[in-house]
């Protein structure tokens, strides 16, 4: 049984549902400082892994099951840059080779033996896995955008939600929801302007640049532009899991949010949040702004994450999804066809080709 | 997975239970009051649903579940008598029309954007709810008798069986356990009394008359026949799920308990007790009677539930049910054959006929 | 939905896992003074069963699950040595025979209403029950060793084991696991000795002797052996359910542990354990060092049943065992051979033939 089915109403018949397995990808495991002299058990795609490090601390990733009896590894210790079962005491190097077996006379090294292990990369202040297990990757993981750049400041923070990947990321760069479900905060349902949206598909990824934007009103957008002018804004999926929202408006502000989300199971997400910006302000006025900002985002993503609840409950509970959209839903549609192109292997699309549409929404 | 397989004992073969899904049904789904300006979810059947009062207060009833995202829609408000999905604001009317889309410049209507709707009727102070979707009924609700007869008292009380729809009309029509589970309250093991059963049944009903039922003894016996006179008692299952006690106790006294059941999930039954009864008191005596009754009558509904619990447990661990009968289990196996019928849309027998069969009984 | 597939990694196949159910065999089912005049709910091998006493104090066994209605019987009580059913009173002999049913005018014994009955035995202070229902056995239940011989001691334990029977089994009877999981109790992970094992399989057991190995060092070894002289070690699994552990140092002491293993259900194992021992200690002496031993006695238990639970919990999410052997688990492997044949009914060997291997394991 596969949780998919675990939860669906009486008699409703298995359906399609938004959830992908990805093979071939890199995904954040946990943030470096994480990952000590301890073994870690962590999650991805319901697959239970176990990180550690080894030799020269150099982070090992393997399937959480000693190949011997089959009990976690996470339950066990790392000894000598090795990682060591509770059970029996076998031990494991972090290419999954067998290295010590107490009490047994023979060789320890044999293919049977081997834990199945997953590439890694330390990198940005995280740990990356790649999602396949016993090959060598032909990719690198994403690099965060400006993170080194003069002038700009990134705030980091990890939030759970409790949505698949697919609607996890969909919620996170819809534009319409947010004057609905965060109405008021910055955007309102009443006063909308009618603007314009390009999209552009591609291999590897879906944009929306939004025209026509306003500046925000009131005291946001006095600190954000107070010499007024244009607001750029883009929102991209890039594979496999990235969702970043851009925005520069008039000379000086300049915000990324990049989202790197880990699909801990079918309905459970992990958003890795890097937030880098530089924005017009004397240092003084930055450290009084930060304050104020945290606490209405972790709000907006509260509110989001009560939706994204709801809403896989309620998929769960009928077994399936029944999806409506119209043209206003930019991505979603877009982001779904680029990942389960990536789950069967097959490439979104062919080469560099971008595709582009245009259409109109209030906002 | 339904949840008639899930808490099966390991290794049982699923088998027969006696959980039906019936279409084109009436069920009770809320009391009028429960229903204000708020959504109001419900289950029935295992299908989640949403009342909400629509344009001039009549109420609706859809799939809780909105086209769009498959949030909830139970989890929205009710604004001009459409109901309002929290994510994105889609709006939706009584008949499941979407009627509005906020940052859509397109027509909303549209036959993909429709919320499955339900027949609703409001009746007797209950909202009721036709069990399939997108059609209009042939017939109409139950109507409770004696409602607003002259002499006549009605007390309601809406009560929760952890059984099956099947096990908990059984239950409450059932003679032969009174003596003994519910021993010494109003009949007792010992001092059997042998009487005669006439059992009717027809296309839409079942029916036990008990007669040479002896009048209660004791006090209660003094308060309901004064004096004294013949005892009448039908019991009554009627389609799709009212099960009926009548009593006519010497010239005066006479009650009906009508249990207008609704089939909440496979395993779960909600029941709408509505009580009506003439008694030859006076009134100062009946308003002194009642606050006895009701503790007494609780308790047997909840000595009833407690076997219905373990009864479903025991069900759903063997995953099947294995039902030995004698003929004094004089409804239970006729109330089945009905709602197979039922649930298989095929009438349980041909027009007014009326089957008729006799027995004896100790009780 | 067998308990196997419940809580399986999403996704992944049903695989081989070391569950079995078996049929003719006997297992303890409850301590002889726990069954009084109340009837009493236990599982075998996923079945729920209830014991009573029928007539003469006899004990009985029936699937806890009364023919009528479904219910409990368990929930019901026993009346002159039969147990009769809470719902309707139906009455039961300890044969399953059907003996009353109140109200009814026929009679109550017929086939369709007998409730299923498993054959009992009740020996060495416990009542044993057969596995397989409505037969009578070929076979009786096992005696523990030495119960009454003179100078022997006779302590007893029950312990719940959250594993399988074979992994309970398993891990009763390893020893490489002792100098690692319970490393500095009894045997140390440092100052390993190479010692012989000499591994016998038969058609009902599999025994491994360990020769050479030292006395236990310290003050218990002198409380064990304080004249010096030879170890002599033995761990022995009997079908279909016994772990015994016996050891003999030097002139006087003799210690063996037997341990009935009762399967509750596929991952929940209990186990009767017998400790009887003579050894060559003045009686005050003995009644100082038990207190001593029976708190080290239960936490190696409580490291192993830790052990169990992640190692069922890590079998559980994968949906399969994938166990990887050395010639050091000199048991596990062939108890399982043991069980899956008679699981098929098939005997594991043909008549008395032993098949002997050695091996040698550092201890």
């Amino acid at each position: 049984m596969s949780s998919r089915e675990e939860a669906r109403t009486p008699g409703a018949a298995a359906g399609h549902v938004s959830v992908v397995h990805l093979p071939n990808a890199w995904f954040i495991l946990c943030a470096s400082r994480e990952l000590g002299d301890k073994p870690l058990a962590r999650t991805l795609q319901g697959t239970p892994l176990v990180l550690f490090r080894g030799e020269g601390g150099k982070p090992g990733a393997l399937m959480d099951r000693c190949p011997h009896r089959n009990v976690p590894l996470s339950l066990g210790r790392v000894k000598e840059g090795q990682l060591q079962c509770g059970y029996h005491g076998w031990r494991f190097d972090t290419g999954g080779q067998c290295r010590a077996i107490p009490g047994f006379l023979g060789e320890p090294e044999a293919r049977t033996r081997c834990a199945t292990s997953y590439a890694t990369r330390e990198q940005d202040g995280f740990v990356w896995v790649y999602s396949t297990p016993g090959v060598e990757p032909t990719t690198e993981p994403f690099r965060f955008p400006l993170l080194d750049a003069r002038d700009y400041t990134t705030v980091r923070r990890v939030l759970r939600a409790p949505g698949s990947l697919h609607a996890t990321l969909e919620n996170t760069l819809d534009v319409p929801h947010t004057a609905y479900l965060h109405g008021g905060l910055f955007r309102t349902e009443e006063k909308r302007n009618e603007i314009d949206v390009v999209v552009r598909r591609s291999a590897d990824r879906v944009e929306a640049e939004y025209i026509g934007e306003p500046r925000p009103s009131g005291v946001v957008g006095r600190l954000l532009a107070p010499g007024g002018g244009v607001v750029q804004h883009f929102d991209r999926f890039l594979m496999p899991s990235i969702a970043q929202v851009e925005y520069r408006i008039g000379e000086g502000s300049h915000i990324i949010v990049t989202s790197a989300m880990t699909p801990v199971a079918d309905w459970d997400t992990l958003v890795y949040a890097v937030v880098t910006f530089r924005l017009p302000l004397p240092r003084w006025l930055l450290r009084a702004v930060l304050p104020v900002a945290m606490p209405v985002a972790l709000h907006i993503f509260s509110q989001d994450a009560r939706i994204l609840r709801t809403q896989t409950e309620s998929i769960r509970r009928f077994g399936t999804e029944t999806y409506a959209s119209t043209e206003i839903d930019v991505l979603g549609p877009g982001i779904l066809r680029l990942l389960r192109a990536a789950e069967r292997e097959k490439p979104g699309a062919v080469g560099d080709a971008v595709h582009e549409t245009r259409l109109k929404m209030r906002t």
